[in-house]
């Protein structure tokens, strides 16, 4: 049985929680969070203690962190965490500045430390089994990956100004997954976008609508589709067209009875957001981190995965304002 | 080019007289309607002269007949035509009298001419390609059928009253498609029926939604579920369930555009009525009548299909007032 | 915190064994089977102890029962339970003689414990959908309701001939099914069946493919359609057809990755089996109970309604013997 | 009655061919092909005279031309029946030079004969229902049109060689198609491509595989998938992603019939190619020349709109040699 100290009992933070205590092999032992309150009511559900950060990181009795805290304290913690010799599990992003990820996977890297990065998408059993088959051989080999990430309603403005911008704050989550599904990194990114759901985004300087090219070495393409509106739920999808045919990851519905009647044929909505969509895929990860826990895998998700996300949403911003392909590496 | 005598100029005349002036091999010679103004109309539009029923009969150009007059009058001008040596092409029914299209039958056979009946969905392409891939093996043995027919809204009382009743009328199609699909002649019929769409349908003696199940000496079982309403167009489904799988052909809808939205995800209904959903059945039934005037091949639908299909109709109607199963044969 | 004795640790025992650890409001006090090996290994892996029957029974720790022995124990151990007035959920079915079963719920009426009988189906996330959007009259009136329920494949011959036979052990949850779609008990029954999936089946008396048509006092009809085997998974589908359109609950697909290639567009089967199929619906039953243990809700699954599924399985069975429809109530 | 000199009897020539023949307005008077062989067969089988060119633009009897000859043939073609007072039906493209395109043009023009460019997929019914459902309003303002748009295989590189390239040949196609729906003229072009399916096409110069992003005054983008090669079909799917929802054409399959069997469940693949897909649209848009003809309605693909779709492959073409946005007005 391993302990975890939870760090931040927020929405996310919450979702790990449950994770934590109904997976076997873990046990939620300290809840650190400044919102002690927030902190208080967690730690007592799953019957762990309220701590400081410094207690947490000194208690022997800790096995690993799962960071779910504000993003702007991530990579201190990480760094915390790695020099107590504590495994971590770090939601993304590592940091949004690009030099700070890089002092930050230094140190996780001197520690020695088991460090898994959380790109949830990577753990969905839709676009694992896309991914399988694809390695599997089904189509071939790869020529063009489609991949359509919609929200389904823009975030409140104030959360846009802190949060990186869209390509660092959502599409970053497409680059890794396009990253996961070729197994290659890209040599260039273009990125197009434009201001056209809530005019309040532009005005903070951000767009909420785009569209990003990637090239990879093997001369395969990757186009990512993103907006901050859907109008019909969380639109996660994935096609991937190869030398011998296509796979295609469809939505998840909320349900799949169709009613047929007098104006047409209706079918429910893809499932609301992250938190109905990826709830598998959550459970899927932090079973995957209790393997690497248990020395049975190494992450698949690795600092240098974290990192290279973060490069790609920089370099799609750089395109975005220069009207240019950007190259990489 | 064969010169064709049109009887009948109502509804499925003129869609006949469409796919007769369409076909290059046949062209309309003759329209025969007591609804003289109607024959004018038609016999115009196509260059062809209206005529009575005897002159079409004693025209020695014309080389087929079409019979797509009143369901009364099929029998007598069917044996006109075999007696005049016309190759025959009549919509279903027959007659609505197992006696009458007995002795109507003998007629025919004593004549020798070539005589197909317009069971029009045996050359619908959806079912056509089920019973293609049933027969090259793809499920292996047939075990059920379940065939889905339901109209889009039920007929005029007045229609229903001379209409011979739900399973002559409307069943006898699926029965035909039971029979065409299976190859073979069933042993029992068991019928089930309601009064739940239009109490005036019930008050003419008639039911308005049907469950008919029929066995086949091979042991397979046929099960139609018919209504005379479905609330959303014409419903027209085939399920054949054999050893090795399955085979369904769904319905065509009016177009495939999606549209989500905030509600849900809703297509297109399925088409409205037989004239849009089996359009094509009716060009394939004619090009199959051209094919048996050349020569080239038997009618698909032969005088036995036709009676077959009445003498199936007549069992589920003593099944339904016997609340019993009937046996054949 | 209701502490449960679980009876019988096979297949479906393991299943409800992992849902009541789950279920934060229960936890497994005794495991009680003739297996000694079996409950000691279960009893082990949920910190609980291995019971005789009578220990269970006489134990004032223990809440309720939750009863997955071998069917000829069910009403036997529902006794007890009654008498000893512990709470009872009880797999399907409670006896597979409609005497034993009535004597049965006369004792358990008797004591006035909780009892809930385990029809799965009813808790399916699908199903419910389809049953609630019917009950917001999303289509008027029912008038046709088709159940589509297909084994993968089929039990062993040794099972068959302790079975009750395919009605009252496999339709048993169509039938229902169809009384709780409906929300009525059916007034006929009129039962159709072959074998042709194994002769073995035919000569342990029993059939392996059915088709069971259900009249209502409304008139509506249930029409089901069984089959020991379909070659593709799992089977699971309800069409409710009423008078302003139609709802439909397709079968849960094992994941929704399509592969177009040259021969065809494939997707995934149907779940292979209920432990899959219903792998939710086995969680919300026990939630279900739950409640009831609460005292929140009165059980959606009584001893009537496990009676009634009964008496139709009967009917079935006398329908299909007499090649007729029979009458009830 | 009509009288067109039909330009052209190869593959495309055939199919305006038999739709000038089964409208009821017009007639082929003349063909017109280097190639006499061809041009009398196809003369013969529609009751038609061969002519050379100036023969048929010299005919009073004949009312417009149906272009369909080589493509560098076309502008020359127009020209001559633009000052022979003809009306002009003619193929994508007007010509692969831009300079030609608009000297073509002005002639058109001082001529006032009516014009009608080729794209016939803006008369694709899918495509066509998509577009009037948006402007209806279903989804409110455009935000992302996705166009996805693979050739079932590679052409043969000799034609590759002339054929001006794939934006020029292939994504013209979808690049009228961006504007037909979005309704406005793009302001800037981003091209991205790779040789992956067919190595000698990129020795031939061109690319088989590209992605093309437009941006829209509105600020909406358009977002194009193309590749020279499927595995499956002809993939022409079209969605439009709004402020209040999301329209999807999805592709016609073969057929409707779904195999259900022990690998998967499978459905036909899309139609072969745009001989099968577009039959209707090439049907509606001779009907829609038909109109021009009678001077219902204007032509819904003007010179104007000929000469746009080339100003936007050539963009594109420039687009990819820079690596570049290229802005365009």
């Amino acid at each position: 049985m391993f302990n975890i100290a939870l760090f931040g009992c927020g929405r996310i933070g919450k979702v790990h929680a449950v994770n934590i205590a109904a997976n076997p092999e873990t046990q939620i032992r300290a809840v650190i969070d400044p919102y002690q309150e927030g902190a208080m009511q967690l730690a007592d559900q799953y019957g762990a203690d309220v701590m400081t950060v410094d207690e947490a990181m000194s208690d022997p009795d800790i096995h690993a962190v799962c960071i779910c805290s504000a993003t702007d304290t991530h990579a201190d913690l990480i760094e915390l965490a790695a020099k107590a010799g504590k495994a971590i599990f770090c939601e993304k992003p590592i940091d949004l500045s690009l030099a700070r990820v890089r002092t930050c996977l230094e140190v996780v890297e001197a520690s020695g430390v088991p460090f898994l990065v959380g790109f949830n998408r990577r753990y969905d059993p839709q676009f694992r089994t896309l991914k399988d088959l694809f390695e599997s051989g089904a189509i071939g080999k790869a020529e063009t990956l489609v991949i359509t990430s919609r929200d389904p309603s823009p975030p409140p403005v104030d959360y846009v100004k802190v949060s990186g911008g869209i390509f660092r704050d959502m599409s970053v989550h497409d680059l890794d997954m396009a990253r996961f599904i070729m197994g290659e990194d890209p040599v260039s990114v273009s990125a197009h976008g434009s201001c056209l759901v809530d005019p309040e985004i532009g005005e903070a300087g951000d767009i909420d609508s785009a569209v990003i090219v990637l090239h990879f070495p093997s001369g395969a393409m990757a186009n990512i589709i993103n907006s901050r509106r859907s109008g019909y739920g969380y639109d996660q999808r994935i096609e991937l067209h190869g030398s011998k045919g296509m796979l295609k990851a469809g939505n998840v519905r909320e349900h799949l009875v169709e009613h047929w009647g007098e104006e047409d044929c209706s079918s429910a909505k893809p499932q609301y957001f992250f938190l109905e969509r990826y709830e598998k895929a959550y459970i899927a990860e932090w079973q995957h981190f209790v393997d690497v826990l248990e020395g049975k895998v190494e992450p698949q998700c690795s600092g240098y995965d974290g990192e290279q996300a973060l490069v790609l949403a920089e370099a799609a911003l750089e395109s975005l304002n220069a009207q240019n392909t950007v190259k990489l590496g």
